[in-house]
């Protein structure tokens, strides 16, 4: 645990009059004590007081992993055989909460209705902006996790487009990414990996296809978020199966244009607003403005969608240590997409690019 | 989207009283929908009710995903530029439900609010239970998908025992595992991967440890949950490196005498209360029960904990189509812990093991 993360935390909960906030397992949870624990169907909550002892409840079950945190303050195991909802209520007229925070992008509906049971009339506060906020400066050692996810992003991916052949499947590209990307000690993946080829290309959140074999001509495009020791990078290129088209060319090189004006744009006093514009209009200048779907990336750590968002009216100032993508892309409904995607720091000096791999149109298999 | 899914769940809101159902991104949402949805910062929530049009709120992001399901009902799709809480809070008044199902284990606080605002008024019900229950009874393409997810844990766990020496760490073989994992064409993993050894597998959900590496007479524990195609499957095995003592012999023994017991109790028209009782009775006459920390087993299908939960207590009678693991383990907190997991699913005639690595004591590297 470190002491300097609980007191902005503290901080922040003065700021916006808080009496506690409830943590549930995930990544604020990780970041506040170092370890996570499971998130099935146990609820585990700990409250942090902005004065005061924090307390835990935590499934018995769970006992051994949590005493080997070194927890200081009151800790409470319920036992599979009372039920959680027996447990929790059981536990009320304990705090006198006025105003508790909650994490509203992680908490649910039964930790909510638990902890409400707990806290009878507390006033409750979604603050999941506030937490990524203050994860949103990373120190060093969570910039170095973020690089060797990263780095091992760019060697499955090189790996991987050595494989590709026309007639192979979007699933079958994916599983050669997978043990390309599993071959790195420590390194694993969050959320799908996307291997997209034609028209599925054009789908920013589309699902690789047992049943489709790429052809030449194809767009190929993979984005993955690889991870080491709970960090994630977020990463994307996009390959051409045997040839390119003068049309797809043109098409690339706008969003290539967009990818580089972006990371030129980023550097500490900026607004990520003033990012965002100077990409979405590099792409308006294009001609190929009818093709744009979002916006130009998000800050990465522990989760891979942070603070700050870069999207025009975010007036967030980009500060040292904020480690965000610049990930702009062009869909053409039915026919293809194209996305660029480099993980950058904020320096105190301007920038460094975490992901250097080419961005020259790639011609495979 | 399968009708008959739809009228069991409209049975289920005509009993507990319910005007609609919310769900969001998650395996409910797969289940009666076919695919899923991202499920970040952008609240997607459809509403069920239990007579009339339903409705589906989706982020603009994912309209084409969402176009392509051929949803039977109105679509308001959002913008990142509107923000969430506007959009929704914008579509108040349009419905006067009195009651309405949540997912209590998946709908985040986030999405609660968002419905809270265009359902003014409701009550909010938890549902994750009946839900669970509807999904309990696997048809036959479902018990082929987890199967399959079986067949490949089972053949990964082999290639990587066969890998493993004295002086390796928990995270090189997780590596190992991972990579086996993925050399099957869309098999992948939900959950963390556990490789545990020597004290750490006393923990029942410990994490694999860079630095502690593998000696002679430490148990072994692997235990993962692979998946293929939305389904998982959920399988441990604890091995010895080098050597097993008397001690740890008998250990074994007890657990592995208990997973017979388990498994060999499984048939239709038993309750899961008598599983687990069978399973209890048959470690607490072993001398060990002292080492007892949790129940023998759950349900699983798309979720890896489903119904029926395999716990003394639970009255829910096994029926054709569960598929339950049976999964007793025994923990000695600093030394060892042996857990041995099955598959198992309830057929008509009796059940059907989807898992039959062998289970006599395992001397490995």
């Amino acid at each position: 645990m470190k002491p300097e993360r609980f007191e902005k935390l503290r901080s922040m909960m003065a700021e916006r009059d808080l009496d506690a906030v409830a943590l549930v397992p995930g990544n604020a949870f990780r970041y506040y004590f170092g370890v996570d624990m499971p998130f099935l169907e146990r609820p585990t909550v700990v409250l942090l007081p902005r004065s005061g002892e924090p307390q835990a409840v935590i499934p018995a079950l769970e006992r051994q992993t949590w005493e080997g945190l070194g927890f200081p303050g009151e800790v409470c195991y319920w036992r599979d055989e009372d039920g959680y909802t027996r447990a929790f209520a059981g536990l009320a007229g304990k705090h006198s909460y006025r105003r508790l925070g909650v994490e509203s992008f992680r908490m649910r509906v039964a930790e909510l209705f638990a902890v409400r049971s707990m806290c009878e009339g507390a006033e409750i506060v979604p603050i999941h902006a506030e937490l990524w906020q203050l994860r949103a400066q990373k120190d060093r050692d969570e910039i170095e996790r973020i690089r060797h996810a990263a780095k091992a992003s760019e060697q499955a991916l090189a790996r991987t487009l050595d494989t590709v052949r026309v007639g192979m499947s979007e699933v079958e590209i994916r599983a050669t990414l997978q043990q390309h990307i599993a071959a790195s000690p420590g390194v694993g993946v969050t959320g799908e990996l996307l291997v997209l080829a034609g028209d599925n290309s054009a789908r920013p959140h589309g699902r690789s296809r047992l049943d489709y074999r790429i052809r030449r001509g194809d767009a190929l495009l993979i984005d993955f978020a690889a991870t080491f020791e709970g960090y994630t990078s977020d990463f994307t290129r996009t390959a051409f199966v045997g040839a390119i088209s003068p049309d797809q060319r043109a098409f690339y090189d706008a969003v290539r244009h967009a990818n580089e004006i972006g990371r030129l744009a980023v550097r500490s006093g900026v607004t990520a607003h003033a990012v965002d514009d100077a990409v979405q209009c590099s792409i308006e200048q294009s001609g190929f403005r009818d093709f744009i779907v979002h916006k130009t990336g998000h800050g990465l750590g522990l989760d891979v969608h942070e603070f700050p968002h870069i999207m025009r009216g975010n007036s967030a100032i980009l500060r040292e240590g904020n480690v965000i993508t610049i990930e702009p892309g062009l869909y053409k409904s039915g026919e293809m997409g194209v996305r660029i995607e480099d993980v950058v720091v904020v320096t105190a000096g301007g920038r460094e690019e975490l992901t250097t791999f080419p961005r020259e149109p790639m011609i495979i298999g």
